[in-house]
């Protein structure tokens, strides 16, 4: 194909992608409407459902579809769960083609009408350009411009510019259990032709111009458990004279972290990487409006004042964040009783190149010597119920350069290349079995609200992402020949 | 009525409450059956059949009956909540009679199966001589057994020894709304013919031993909202760059009480009355066993090892208990979010001579002062959402001397006089519109668990209580004459 053709077929495409925004839209209408939340047990089989709508569609793509059953999750009260299958996909087999594996995930994250929706999290809703619902942009609506895009070069009835294979999983919300393992029995099965892998998991840095991610911090979990007697107690008949586990908890998680933000655990800090002059230079050139990231946020006042400060504090230094605590009163109103078991939840946002089980021993360390200065009687369990490593690639790949095309060929402009400070531990988990360029290409908007309330896509990232993910098929097909011609890609586990 | 008939009359009434236990246990049975739990506005509606049921019970004892409404509460969402009405019963005009009003309530505490009932705790259960489900003890099991012992003496068609007044309320476990203002109102009606109030709400020192009360803490019931932006966040998106509203409240939280259980808010104390001699000498005499109580409690240690410390850390000085937190993640699994409003509840047990509105006072200024030394940007509120005050009586009262001749009686032995460390407001509220005597009078053991979950009474409790309820009635006949011989009572307001 000469350049004029390729130009053609891809202004072609994207006049076909344009007049047939309604479909999409209507297919991502139909995937909002299940409630595949991972997380709460008992929607577990609404999960298992949508693995079956997302195998037919990409049957519906011509594409073999395997579903592979995963087994079951056994909860904390030793109740066992049947895991959503993984859905993996392959659609081209040409030895002439690269072959691009993408990953998603159509699973999750909690949501209810009461919490603050303006819409019903499960009704697609468009107004003024936005596309509202649970999963609109984590991560359903980016599995289908995929998808669509995928569609879009069927529709012309061409040969493919690469072979495509699909990993689509539905437990990505709940710490993607079962996954590493499958992938890394498929490591020279179904993964052992693959050359690059691609993510979209994420968002931009900014509302209106686009990113590549290069980097993802990782997440460690932790429960801290509080246990007094056996039962609630009325704090009349037993306040004043008794140890509240309550109180010793609310002191554990005071000693954690500074108003500042700066984490109290003694070591956390010392393996964090050195800050490079490269890391420097990167950090420099984005383009990234504090004030933009503060109004998504819907706070007044972040806690630095300078882009280099909060962009290192999202990347480059680990974070900690308390959730909740689960076993006390929670409801609005009032309860006067003193819990007998409360579990304090809050997470860890790690860098490299911290050590997850270092990490872990550091936490355990601290907060059973900050309980032990409390002489209480009652018991204390810390746990790690799950950790995800961080992720960092090499930005100087081809892989990359093919996708800075691609979106200055839609977008107009050169995206920034930047790392999220939330936590895909797909990336570094492919990248590690598979040895290969990982990248992760959001189509998401900095407002979007994952994992919050009102989330949402916007009708141009969602139809715009179409038409980038079909110029990076075709920037892609240009790469034949120059794969083996890069670097080992970098790595740190 | 000569002595020996009195004795006669006794033993033929106490015989027929043993015949008819199982129909007493029946009427429990079925008001336990209702969810009156006035705590969730969405089982209001329990409450106020609960009330129907209640008043339709008097009206079968041939009393006159009066449901009084209350009007509506407001809720903090700002939805208007009916509030369930007073059921006002009389039974007996005798002007030769004195007059006892009883006052009880029948909403319960909130219970569900899953937080650790080994039986439905609507379902009366009895395992072991003991009566298990909601409200049982707290307060339908005690309201009954005063009920029953009235219906034991219709059953004798003999003239009453006593007029009886009932007042049954159903929002006691929130605070009593409206209560107060209906009692005021009532003074110089309803209740201006009353001698003596009792109140059978609360619980024994100890499993086996009877104890009349003279004095209850108060409560004051606190919010503290700390709010950030306007929705939740992703804390791998902006954690490490927000002040965190959880953590400024877990702070917050954590700056209220030490672990030994001291009030940290500067100037707590300052009002807590001074410990008597007569104090001392009541507190001595007690027979309590701490190992007992202890058990009780299904703690491993409590904070002090003696009695008197216990007792006077129970019933002479303030506690503190924090409750919980509304608004941050509570369910079991994990949820990586920051939370953008979070409401921590906590209350305070307050003694006599401590002043509401001085203790509010005292710990907005505490929370406010700590809250400034973190420089959050975000917004705290602290309200006081319920606040009732302590109370305390003269035990050598005649009042207190019939309630023991009774238990003596029943019983067998003297009661203990003791105070207790919750808060019924009503006595103090009583007491302070009517200026007559308040006894406080317990059927229910300390194991009772009110409040808790399994919380149960005794067989031997409920239908023991029953008689010494009837014989109480025959004590207080014998008061006749007496009445306006005694002291003012001792109030403190």
């Amino acid at each position: 194909m000469s350049l004029s053709s390729f130009s053609v077929l891809e202004t072609e495409i994207f006049r076909y992608i344009d007049a047939h925004q309604s479909d999409f839209i209507e297919n991502l209408k139909e995937w909002v409407a299940v409630e595949s939340d991972s997380v709460q047990p008992e929607l577990r089989k609404e999960v298992i459902r949508m693995m079956s709508l997302a195998a037919a569609r990409l049957a519906a793509l011509g594409a073999t579809v395997n579903s592979v059953s995963l087994g079951s999750q056994q909860l904390l009260n030793g109740q066992h769960l049947p895991l959503p299958p993984v859905v993996l996909g392959e659609l081209g087999k040409d030895p002439q083609n690269l072959t691009i594996c993408f990953y998603g995930h159509v699973d999750v994250q909690p949501a209810k009408k009461e919490d603050g929706w303006k819409t019903d999290p499960y009704t697609l809703t468009e107004i003024n350009g936005n596309l509202y619902g649970r999963g609109a942009t984590d991560n359903k609506g980016p599995v289908l411009a995929w998808i669509n895009a995928v569609e879009t070069f069927r529709a012309f009835k061409i040969a493919m510019p690469v072979n495509f294979k699909f990993v689509i999983e539905g437990m990505e919300e709940a710490g993607s259990l079962g996954l590493e393992k499958l992938l890394e029995e498929e490591k020279q099965g179904f993964l052992s032709d693959v050359d690059y892998i691609v993510i979209s998991d994420n968002l931009w840095l900014s509302k209106k111009k686009p990113a590549l991610i290069y980097g993802t911090r990782g997440n460690a979990c932790f429960s801290v458990e509080v246990e007094g007697g056996d039962k609630d107690l009325h704090s009349g008949t037993f306040g004043g004279i008794i140890h509240e586990p309550l109180t010793d908890l609310i002191a554990l998680l005071d000693s954690l972290v500074d108003p500042t933000g700066h984490i109290q655990i003694p070591g956390i800090y010392d393996a964090v990487a050195a800050l490079t002059d490269e890391d420097k230079k990167l950090y420099e050139s984005i383009e990234y409006d504090i004030e933009e990231h503060k109004n998504n946020s819907g706070v007044k006042k972040l806690l630095f004042s300078t882009k280099e400060e909060i962009l290192l504090h999202l990347w480059h230094y680990p974070s900690l964040s308390i959730h909740g605590i689960e076993g006390a009163f929670h409801e609005p109103g009032i309860k006067t009783v003193i819990p007998a078991k409360v579990i304090g939840k809050f997470s860890i946002r790690q860098v490299p190149n911290m050590d997850l089980s270092d990490v872990k021993q550091q936490v355990v360390d601290h907060l059973e010597n900050v309980f032990a200065k409390r002489n209480s009687p009652n018991k204390l369990k810390v746990s790690m119920p799950l950790g995800a490593k961080p992720w960092v690639a090499d930005v100087n790949d081809p892989l990359y350069k093919a996708a800075k095309r691609a979106i200055r060929t839609v977008f107009g402009e050169d995206p920034d290349f930047i790392r999220d400070g939330s936590t895909i531990p797909i990336a570094r988990i492919f990248q590690t079995i598979t040895q290969k360029r990982v990248i992760m290409f959001p189509i998401g908007a900095a407002d979007d609200g994952e994992h919050s309330q009102n989330e949402k896509i916007s009708r141009h990232n969602y139809i715009e992402g179409t038409k980038v993910f079909a110029a990076f098929f075709l920037e892609i097909s240009k790469l034949r020949g120059q794969l083996h011609e890069t670097s080992n890609p970098r790595t740190n586990n």
